[in-house]
């Protein structure tokens, strides 16, 4: 018996345009066909989504509840969702993840308010939060209810768990909760080597956003809630926001695969490690800067936009900011759990080259 | 290299609960490996997506364009999002799967009021339809904008392809457009022993949810647009409802191989045929009765409550009725693309001994 | 000083179509000119509010809390999203006002889901009510959270305090609480000759929509919260629902008007003997037949189509029901606060004549 | 006959707090009384309100639309639901009422995103617009759809028709719509001393929302339509978006009352006047600041914080700024149209015996 689905991609080619491009890791595929064949219940009451449970409460105490999900987008808004009454705002970086590349869901179908604050680094700060958090009571003005934060940030920066615990505690004199968005925040623990909740439940963070996909799954993020009286509804939410998976075994397994053992730490390890080597390999090369730092998996680096176009020949990435100026782009380059020394070294040498072209 | 997952259950433990408590056919599994390994680009722009949505287009024609998402629920939603304004409405069976299970998402997250008939079979006529749709240019009504009907129904009928081109028919005549909740569509194609655009295109159906997850894939539904000029705004109604997949090439993959050959047919033959079979097994048994046509892969019966309750202590199954009366329940089986003679067979012999007991 | 507008209209002509075809009351009048002059705090703050919400407290109890409102489409949709979390639905009449004359706005702009029953006469009962109160705790099902009645009904029928009791202990037992559209309550208060409280609070209704516009103010509604456990954020709801009035003074001192001595009782006393008296005259006109019980201000007719037209080029009303059959439709006609003897006796005399035509 | 309402407060007392604490100007309550009695069809279909559409299009031209709302948040979110499809978006200033005093209205009951830029004067241009209009076609970024700006500002600034000109054209090319709250349109029209239409019509603007309750009505805004391509559904919009008066001539008969002569440029131009009698007399008084220009009927003014504090112990205003450092704040005062000399030159003195204090 052989699929009639047809092999249509050389999988040799890497690129560094997100952890996203990664596909899934063997270890997940395997545990994905384990739990394979028979009848399981469906919409999450099997035994896989039980051992899955438990195994979250393992890493983040024995408080946490989590919510399987199918992306980042909804374990986002679902979060937030659960936190917020209809009437109450999010208050988040400017370039939060859940205010530029959402499309809008938060709003459109979360009917949520964003407060933005303009940073320099994508890190949110007791100061910063407080140039949206007030109006408490003011019927024209969105309630604050919710401090929401990522780690790593869209800018390829971390939190640290010192930094967070100041952000809850700013957070919970104010009478408002925290969510973290972490979508990868497997490569902030391992970059930072610490347990996921020594940046999570121990610094006071209410409802995690736990991301699975971009750090080895075939898809499956989490709604991790830390606090309990900070989130109501949650399986309604879940499911009238379309998010109940009914073969969600396959889901869960996968988070049994990650989670029940290290492969979580090998996987954040690998992709930070190549990054930390990419920019390595790159800042000494004339005409390329690095200007932020590295701390996980992200590079960002500012080059001419004519060998930027031409290394994408070879390499897909995406510019960040095309209003650096003269005649230069700030790209982002990304590593996953799959990239490789060799991957990295070709890639440097690449840019080297066009550099020189 | 070995997951840290464990098999938590025994394979060869089936049920009749529902066709959504299988697992994976082999072949999808294989076709999701098949796509494993390397990059390809992320949300749906790779070229596993890209060869899916032509298998469709082989399908339902040349004007169809397929949106993968992850859930029927979802499925649904953004379909009848995508064909109504914000103030439209939509006429459906009371028994329809988006009125009775989908936990208010239609109205929650999609803001559609839902104009519902009482039917006898889960199925609607052009004379059913006019009973809501009617009211048109009243801003005090909701505006009936769209039919949805389902086929197979949840009461396990079938619309035959004339009874659905009159019901598209006589929506286009009133100025709506038709949405087909595909759940089970494969099943329904299968039991008629017609194409699947038979049942969609040729029809007259503007927009369908085809059914994957039911038929073995691991998870994964598509909007069908049949109709082009029926919707608007599509890709942003899926990002913003939350259902882009990522890494979609794992999606897309397994339409591959469950539509570009016959896995889709086969699948639903066996359901079928099973649910055939069970049917006649356990219409001889005494004090079991079928009171609905057993037309697809459904069988509903009528039996002693206790004698339902022993029978649920070695295999799971839902109650859909408790109001028959005499102590008596009505009960859904349904059978899967994995459900085997043995199976059935094993079922109607536990069922004859409870009702002996 | 002369106003630019002219009177565009013969204040002589009266009509059966609706009790808000009807203007303002003189005495509603000349308390919003009483308010007028000077300047009051905005957005509800302002004395006026302030005693009318005194006012409100004198008939509904010490716990009661207005919030005045635009409509009564807002009294209803706000009230309910109060009482409901995201998630829950409400259980109300398939004729309720909420479902069939908003244009879907809860729904649309309240994200509710509506559980209807069909009703003989337009008022529900602990049994009826069971028909959807069900499915606690299953996510697949919107959970029942409310039960909405309309008193009096769409269909002119009243509720005693004691039906009312009746249906708000069952619910209240169930975990659930109770809504009254109460666009017409002065109109059932004055009929069973109880106080408005003998109807809501007395009966343990949780939350009410009083409605003042039908009964002779320019306009306004009022949420009136008689449990406050029942709600939350209702400020927050009825500003982001778009229903704070900034010069709030003269919605609120319309209500001191109508409440703070009888006029709301005068006034629904003879919307009600109008309607009496319109029965009385119709009933003997061969040919008429009045298919309900005229408990209030509303008297539905049958009579041959051809003379409905007829009448209706002298006085416009509204069919109810098209399809009676035999040539014959249903109407509805409505007595207002300034319906007068006179204009029922020539309506009559209308009638009559056409019916002879 | 007499009204059971009281008088509660002293017609004679003025504030600086905001416009909308003025009452209802003699000449519109004259047209509420002349539209009253009798009965009239409700919902909108009366002769007034057919009157007052032709009124409004004898001011923005032939194709304009008038609908008539309750209040100016309404005018807002119905205004930009009828230009966005569920999806797109709004550029809008930081500063502008829609993101800061709606209770993020627009977000939570529109479902709309707000792409706000910050501006030095509340003030949008061409180049300010880019920095958000951008991203046409990328799923992951809401759609911008619509430019919203307000005249006059929340900052008291006002825009001339070349500025609005300027900023439709680029609108126009880009493929979006122009936006105008126009709560207090007739104070910029009065201090330009242009017409209503060389600010929206002739400029290009294709919604307006038409502020007529700051300007002396009791209540009631307008979605205006001058170009009726850019919207759809307007009807069905207001009606789920609650904003259907059923009374509605009485809405209706004050705009004729405002637009048919000159009242609304007699009081738009009595305010501005004021207000710049106002800025004349405390700009001379020493530590005061009027910090931005005075271009129609607000007055920012920076003075000791506890000044502030002891003249609001006589005169009711707000804080705008609280930030200003040295002990200062930045205060807001507004003048109405029944803000007299008198008014101003007792405030004025009272201002400067308190900075003496």
């Amino acid at each position: 018996m052989t699929t009639d689905a047809v092999r249509r991609h050389d999988p040799e080619i890497k690129t560094f345009a997100s952890d996203n491009y990664a596909g899934v890791h063997p270890e997940i595929l395997e545990a994905v066909a384990l739990a394979n064949g028979g009848h399981q219940i469906s919409y999450g009451d099997d035994v896989y989504t039980e051992a899955t449970r438990e195994i979250f409460r393992g890493h983040f105490g024995d408080r946490a509840e989590a919510w399987p999900v199918f992306n980042g987008t909804a374990a986002n808004v679902i979060s937030l969702r659960s936190m917020c009454a209809p009437w109450e705002a999010v208050v988040c970086a400017e370039s939060a993840h859940i205010n530029t590349d959402e499309g809008g869901a938060p709003e459109v179908t979360g009917g949520l308010k964003l407060l933005t604050v303009p940073t320099p680094d994508g890190k949110l700060t007791p100061e910063l939060i407080d140039r949206q958090a007030w109006g408490f009571g003011d019927v024209h003005r969105a309630q604050p209810r919710v401090v929401s934060i990522s780690n790593t940030t869209e800018l390829g920066t971390l939190y640290t768990p010192a930094e967070i615990k100041a952000i809850c505690d700013h957070a919970h004199e104010l009478g408002m909760t925290v969510h973290l968005d972490g979508s990868r925040i497997t490569n902030a623990a391992a970059a930072l080597d610490v347990p996921l909740r020594a940046l999570t439940t121990d610094a006071g963070v209410d409802v995690l956003s736990f991301g699975g996909t971009k750090i080895g799954l075939l898809l499956g993020e989490a709604v991790v809630v830390l606090n309990p009286a900070a989130v109501s509804g949650l399986p309604y939410l879940r499911k009238t926001s379309m998010q109940l998976a009914s073969k969600m075994r396959f889901v869960s397994v996968q988070f049994e695969a990650l989670l029940a053992g290290d492969l979580w730490l090998r996987n954040a390890r690998q992709a930070n490690t190549m990054a930390a080597r990419l920019a390595s390999a790159v800042r000494d090369i004339p005409g390329v800067e690095v200007p932020r730092p590295v701390e996980a998996n992200a590079v960002f680096a500012i080059l001419p936009a004519d060998a930027a176009d031409r290394l994408r020949k070879r390499y897909r990435f995406y510019n960040w900011n095309e209003q650096v100026g003269g005649g230069r782009v700030e790209v982002r380059w990304m590593c996953a759990f799959d990239t490789t020394e060799a991957d990295v070294d070709a890639f440097a040498a690449a840019l080297a080259a066009e550099m020189h072209a």
